[in-house]
């Protein structure tokens, strides 16, 4: 388990977050590279970020790299001007959907793909090791800024796509973030009429919380259908996240885009193989084998370590929630080249949004956060383990990422420890409401008990 | 009269603003400036704007004259910077809340003060008969880029007010123009909440019409009220508009606007002299005899040549219809500022956007357009004078930019021919609904007599 | 015969070149290129650039391309970075090496291929025919600022070539221009040490005049010899020109550059075509025949044509007095990767200059003007041909630009008369001393001769 | 005695400069402004500067002050737009005139003094007990960069000085350091003929070792001559030093450089206070005596310190060795706008640069170090204080930074220890030079004595 990497690059308040924490990141990326080459760094527009960029910069030309300082861009404008630029890495420093208090940094190498966690155990030796190298004086990296990365990012995604036929209507909401700055932008150029709300850069995030989940979308939906928009965009502070609301103003569930994604490359491509975390829905499986792909699942926040693994398996998309990566496009979390595959995609349709999520089956799901100490943790989950393998009805047990129960009826459950929290998560998908009723009611019980049972074997 | 200049600067279809034309405008002013000095250009987002920038910085340039290119600033932001550098002139590329269409330009002198009527002649005159001239090599003038204007612009109003007692929750909509890069970032620098709607820069304006008119404004209105807002400000294209909504949704009269800010500024320096145009409502006379000031009128368009005419008249206030010139902080209309000072007072004032405007009287108001070819304008005008004069029940008549006859009620109506359209434009003010019913419906059957009259005598 | 464009673009005085033509070169460029796609646009440094390429621009952006401006870049990386960016075409304000009270363009293809005289043709009817159109608002093309395009060009002629095994000391002459930025930098990252003069930019070029000739590079040619550097190095302007010093502080002849570049990729590449112009010395002839090259010659200002005309002729070069074109770098004239290329050259013999150069032969050479009227030089030239072509001892005349007598002997003369002054031009190469001053004698007097007898014909 | 700082700031190998120490550096300071207003960075060119920069600002954020970058601008124009900004403080990172592998940093206030060593003690007790403070994620500073603050800076000097009537060639060596972009550009436009040598920018200093000492300016002292330049002025790599060649090329001594300022000043004001180091010249006493005003001397390296204890005391200009600060202009040493004074005085003076510097007195002196151990340096300077104090023919002895003992004669021995070698340090000024040569003979002897006779002491 590492201490300073978790789902998705390093993140936290700034107590553990520092500027000298950022210098010695920096001093180890730069050792890791073998001292020299060029790595790009951006941020997103939280209040520290410019502070731990700098010393981030700092570490990493001390250690003898070059600093291509993109500045404030949208994560997919920062990974895609990384492989564009032929650099060895990438830093990027954001808290991607976490709270205005916090911050972090996500980790990319030079074809834009987020580092495996072997590659992040190396540079956790280095940092809390302090192995690092700073190199002599004539060897010291310079920094340059480079101030097309945005509109060279924009201008790129066009070229990927014809102007839209019809003259949709879109709200977009970019949480106050970087992509305030180019999906806008983007769709007003495809011929989109762009009615923007948090859309201008604030890194106090007034507008609403940087997550772009229901309980912060109520004013965005609502806006949505008063304009009269066609569909509305909802992004997260550093736009890998793309959440869809339709024209009646409905926040479209997170797993019916990823299903419809995959519908969508699937028939593009006449088949291929798709990559998904271990917490997503049944509707995936159904639409991948409609369409004629295979599916596969892996530990949640590493669906792209399988590109790596499996260079040859046709590997068309990996996805997860809120996280989608065409990889014909790129290997990062692309929210913004999402959207306009989106909307191209509800252009061609000639119907509605709400019309175009109709191709996807849309089962009830409930997520549950359980109390739970850090120390009850593990034996909690042993005893989970065992109770649930035993039960009725079980199709399959999977246990790479906490434990998933798929009944006969193509129900699920999913329990996992969370990594950052006193807590145990579950998760809950029932092929009808009653039947979903019944596994989470069942499966608070199950963790309750187990917790309560653990609890007293400690004693 | 004029041929190139209008109300405010040249403004027209592309046919008319041509490059060709923007360079003879640099070389005659830079004539104007006999051959040397500063002079800054900016402009509004427009698709043309940049394109012309470039033709007018040449024209400059040749002439002899350096240019400080401040970029896409609001029009406060430009006049600022222009006082501010101690330029002699400053010209910026904007059809303020003209349709997307349409470009032009407004020019300004070094104390950020518009253009008079004489210096707009003496102009005319160099372009029109080509009276301008080039310069040596030696002389050329060059051009640097002054990227922190905006910046610099936004750090000077917030050392003007100190940051806002209350958290006051603000819907700010930058017409999709410049002041997206900075209304709401000094209202958030304050300390309000600010929730942003078409606030992305985008010179096709597709969330709705550059004009802050209520026909415009209508979704802005009702989300005021959803999410809650304390106040909504609208902007139009340049940021020399304001326009209100209070918490309820409701679109504050411009006069009433007009009116507050009266109030506010001759309590703040327990009096003063103000200046507004023929065409502002009785409750100005009525807010401005109560706070103890005194109130003059001129022609719309030019309340600021008052300023030039009469420096020692301890004017504070030039007012129009949406243009507010504080004359303590600049001499230009400046619609952010003004935004500043208003939540400023509504902070203070310790109750709602309504409350605060219950302080000024409400009359109802009317406009009305009147077709009329422009040959008939002349002689129309002058028969409508003949029979107003005649009229009974009239307190006075006033000639100097229309007809405005104020009645013993204090209610009036003003007949003005529109300078850029075949159209003669009637304003009505009554003291109550049927007043102003009676008025507008006597001013209609006037203007159409007259015409008809006027062109029985041409033929 | 061309009224706007000479020898390399057009070039003048600004008499001649006024924003108003560049407005309208912009409008018939766009007009060529259809109306839309990106140009590229940079000027030397100049005291008048800036304003020409402002007009340029803005012609272009309202002929519906969209501009990219590189800044104040020296020739070869603006034409590297029109062709990398895939524009459409490519303008750089610049007079070259002409004095500093001059100004003009020079105009490129895609590929970075200066415009051919079939391109310049159609230009020029639609400049001088007022053909071009302006587009309507909603397509009026935008402005970029590239502020990388100098870096990046640094870093790809860094891609070309292994760092020095020698620290060769260099003295660079940038002649105050835009190689300032350039040369001094690339030779210091590939181990030399620079010494420079005349290296910070000044677009009144106070250090000497642009032109990289004997009599303006005394100075520079004693500081070789002082400083005890290796190699000198001096530019013009824009740097497609370069001048070698030798390491005893001697002007090398242009000629003996391109020579011992024939030389250079002939054994690089195992042989191929070379082209150059009419004006260049035997000298070539030798050296390509002695490495197994061909050689083609053609109009001066016009090698690089026949690589449209002949692209499957495996040209590895195209050169003319200070003009090296090493085509599998690029399609342009590049004083600063030629400079790279001869430094490697030098690092790889062991040995000096001095040394470097004795590989090729030296005859000598002169250059005379004669006055002659505008009006006489056709008839004077018509009298020379006839004259010329029926001396003694002579192997072969060329006529395709001037008249070129070979002598058997290996000798040779070309009478041109000049494009721009009221001259003849004589170019007299022997292979003795002895044998020049013949030459020269003769020549003066058969083009004196033949002017008086054109004279006395005319009247 | 401080630890951190020296005699001017901090310097040292980048083993003792590392960015850890700068985040500390940054921290601390923004500590000491009460965790909040802006401060100016900026750097020279130095390989690790850059690197260093970021670390410091770095600190400075997330202390809570805003940081604005001035970008690689000399110190002068760093400390002007320091002052103009009126930010709080201000930090360069420069290693000023040492040699390239070197790199530390200077601090100053808001007026562009530099901190005294009360206000560095108290940095120190900060950075080296771990004191200071970072502030929450609200307060985190942001960075801005700064792009006009060379340009500002030289518009502020032009408009300090009328043109020049005379058309004055001189030659400007800046060491490759930051002065490149000021001091040839003003003087070209102040209308000299500029040839520049060294000017472009390149922090491995390929043509010569910063500091500008005799040995490192003989080709330029040559070229100064050969080009036939009135006058030669050299820089350092920050641009605070300023060596002045003659038109023979003659290297003028800094003593006489410092006492024709005095003048020049003393005239100007009509008297005023001078405050020079311990280390000058007795011509600086004469030509300020004659000239009427007054003379005080103090440590080197603090003459600024006297401006901030006696704000009353008419100081007209503070100098040391190569730091000449004209307080009216500013309260930093500026070479950039000291040369423009001296030339200006030039081109009044209707002769040449060596008539000029005959108007002042020009005394032989000498500099030579003693090698000595450092727990040896207390005693030894003991011994020869007690020695010297007792001479004959001794006018005065000063012992407030070394001991400086004037003879009748006005012959004067100045014998210091250094603050970073393990050396004595003996400066001697003869009214002649035999009476030179028997002043640092007798010094050196009596140096090796004591050292001598402390070794013995110790054992």
């Amino acid at each position: 388990m590492l201490q300073l990497f978790g789902t998705s690059g390093i993140r936290g308040s700034l107590h553990r977050i520092t500027p000298q924490l950022l210098v010695r990141f920096g001093l180890s990326l730069a050792t890791f590279l073998e001292n020299e080459g060029e790595v790009t760094v951006a941020s997103d527009a939280r209040t520290s970020s410019e502070a731990l960029k700098n010393a981030l910069s700092s570490g990493l030309m001390s250690g003898g790299c070059t600093v291509s300082d993109l500045g404030l861009v949208p994560l997919p404008a920062f990974a895609y001007t990384t492989r564009e630029r032929k650099s060895k890495a990438g830093v990027i420093v954001t808290a991607s959907h976490s709270p205005p208090q916090d911050n972090g940094l996500k980790c990319y190498d030079g074809r834009g793909m987020e580092y495996t966690p072997r590659e992040e155990e190396i540079l956790e030796d280095l940092i809390l090791n302090e192995k690092y190298k700073p190199v002599d004086w004539e060897k010291v990296g310079n920094r340059s800024y480079v101030a097309s990365a945005n509109e060279e990012y924009i201008e790129a995604v066009l070229r990927q796509v014809a102007n839209f036929e019809r003259r949709i209507k879109v709200l977009v909401d970019c949480a106050n973030g970087t992509a305030s700055n180019a999906t806008p932008i983007i769709l007003s150029k495809l011929g989109c009429t762009v009615v923007t709300i948090n859309s201008s850069i604030d890194g106090t995030f007034p507008g609403r919380l940087p997550e772009p989940s229901p309980e912060n979308l109520g004013n965005t939906c609502r806006l949505v259908r008063e304009i009269g928009a066609d569909i509305g965009i909802a992004h997260d502070a550093d736009a890998d996240r793309l959440t869809v609301i339709d024209e009646k103003g409905r926040y479209v569930t997170n797993d019916s885009v990823l299903a419809l994604f995959a519908k969508l490359l699937l028939e593009r491509y006449g088949g291929g193989h798709i990559v998904t975390s271990i917490d997503t829905s049944f509707r995936i499986d159904q639409i991948v084998e409609k369409a004629g792909g295979t599916l596969e699942r892996t530990r949640l926040g590493k669906t792209h370590v399988i590109l790596k693994e499996k260079p040859n398996a046709n590997i068309i998309l990996c996805c997860e929630p809120w996280k989608i990566i065409d990889t014909r496009w790129g290997y990062w979390g692309d929210a913004i080249y999402a959207t306009v595959q989106l909307i191209k995609l509800l252009d061609e349709s000639k119907g509605s949004t709400s019309e175009l999520f109709e191709e996807v089956p849309n089962y009830p799901q409930e997520r549950i956060h359980q109390p739970c100490p850090d120390n009850l943790k593990q034996p909690t989950m042993a005893l989970i383990q065992r109770k649930l393998s035993a039960e009725k009805g079980v199709e399959s047990v999977w246990t790479y990422d906490g434990i998933r129960v798929n009944y006969q009826d193509n129900s699920w459950v999913l329990i996992r420890r969370s990594g950052t929290e006193p807590k145990i998560r579950i998760y809950c998908e029932g092929v009808t409401t009653r039947r979903l009723n019944e596994l989470s009611k069942q499966s608070i019980s199950l963790v309750k008990m187990a917790i309560n049972k653990a609890e007293k074997q400690q004693n």
